[in-house]
């Protein structure tokens, strides 16, 4: 076991550092962004950083890097208060991955990277065709962190599209059905393998695969 | 294609509810956070809201649901701002789950789970023996989220273990060679496959796998 303290990690160089503790935190939620400016401009970014907020009312938050330099993503949000959330599966990771690359702000990622935006339902950011669960959020608030300027960005979820066949009778989704990929570091991706779910664990009793992998 | 909007969001039952929320985001991390009391009392539970935050300075960030009953971690932390974060890996993972049962606050997790408590380096926080990445945090700061009264804490990251043999020589760490788990919904799991990475995206070039999935 390697062991490497504080002192150690801050002489790091700066991208073997980069690679290392992005990799700590296991493996990370995929998805891609999806707005559009006042102007009509669409902007797509893949994000490995959203998470569950909570349920009732239902929300999701994903980190944001300083504003140090142009963020479309954010300003796009507050122009216009809404956003797609997208989850990537394997037969489009290439060009979610892409949709990293640093374009103009004139340039569409969708088209860049060669995936299709779609509008459901009168929402005004757009989708991503290709993606099987689309999460339609308006901005509900922001909270910028003063340790390094990134910013925690909530949002409601208005809106849920996903295939019916996923869904367990109690509202679980069986995310493997649709190859949803999880994030590794900064540029790893993985397919994972469903092992099941564990029952409700209470302290007088020990947890059983209530439902099994296949 | 299933569409569900707010309103139908709204009157779903609460547990089906906490089940399809909670599966939105796609895979998430899984960690064991370590704990322990002024008294010396230890606390072990299961998280899955780590978030990278930067890594320089390098820090991670987790969700706490809101102080409306009794948090050990969250006390735990405000008493000795220190904790650990120790990933969970698929031949632990039913001792992992069982430590969300509701034990009285004297009940040491580790114990009623058969997990090891580990002191290294001096660090006061008890780290978990069977993982093989374990993270040693300092409290940095904490953010309470209006929306819903949960709190993003904040860390520093002040010490690192991990086995020598999953480091790529840019620092990236290759978790499926130790079987870290990745959390789907409340209750399940699954186990990743490496696929690869891809190669820094620029706009004038297509990704490629810079290391392949075995």
């Amino acid at each position: 076991m390697t062991h490497i303290d504080l002192e150690r990690i801050d002489k790091l160089d700066s991208r073997f550092r980069a690679n290392f503790i992005n990799s700590l935190t296991g493996y990370k939620s995929c998805n891609l962004i999806g707005t559009r400016s006042e102007k009509g401009e669409t902007n797509l970014a893949i994000f490995s950083s959203l998470v569950h907020i909570g349920s009732s009312p239902a929300m999701l938050g994903f980190i944001l890097r300083p504003l140090t330099v142009r963020r479309d993503t954010f300003e796009n949000i507050k122009q216009t208060g809404l956003y797609t959330v997208n989850q990537v599966a394997s037969d489009f990771l290439d060009q979610a991955h892409q949709t990293a690359a640093k374009y103009k702000q004139q340039t569409s990622e969708f088209k860049e990277v060669g995936l299709n935006e779609q509008y459901l339902d009168g929402f005004k950011a757009p989708y991503v065709a290709e993606s099987k669960i689309k999460i339609g959020c308006s901005y509900k608030n922001h909270y910028l962190l003063e340790e390094n300027d990134c910013i925690l960005m909530i949002g409601a979820i208005e809106h849920i599209y996903f295939p019916d066949h996923i869904q367990d009778t109690d509202g679980f989704l069986e995310l493997d059905k649709i190859n949803t990929v999880a994030a590794m570091g900064q540029d790893g991706y993985a397919l994972p393998k469903f092992l099941g779910r564990l029952s409700y664990a209470r302290p007088e009793s020990k947890p059983n695969f209530i439902k099994n992998g296949t």
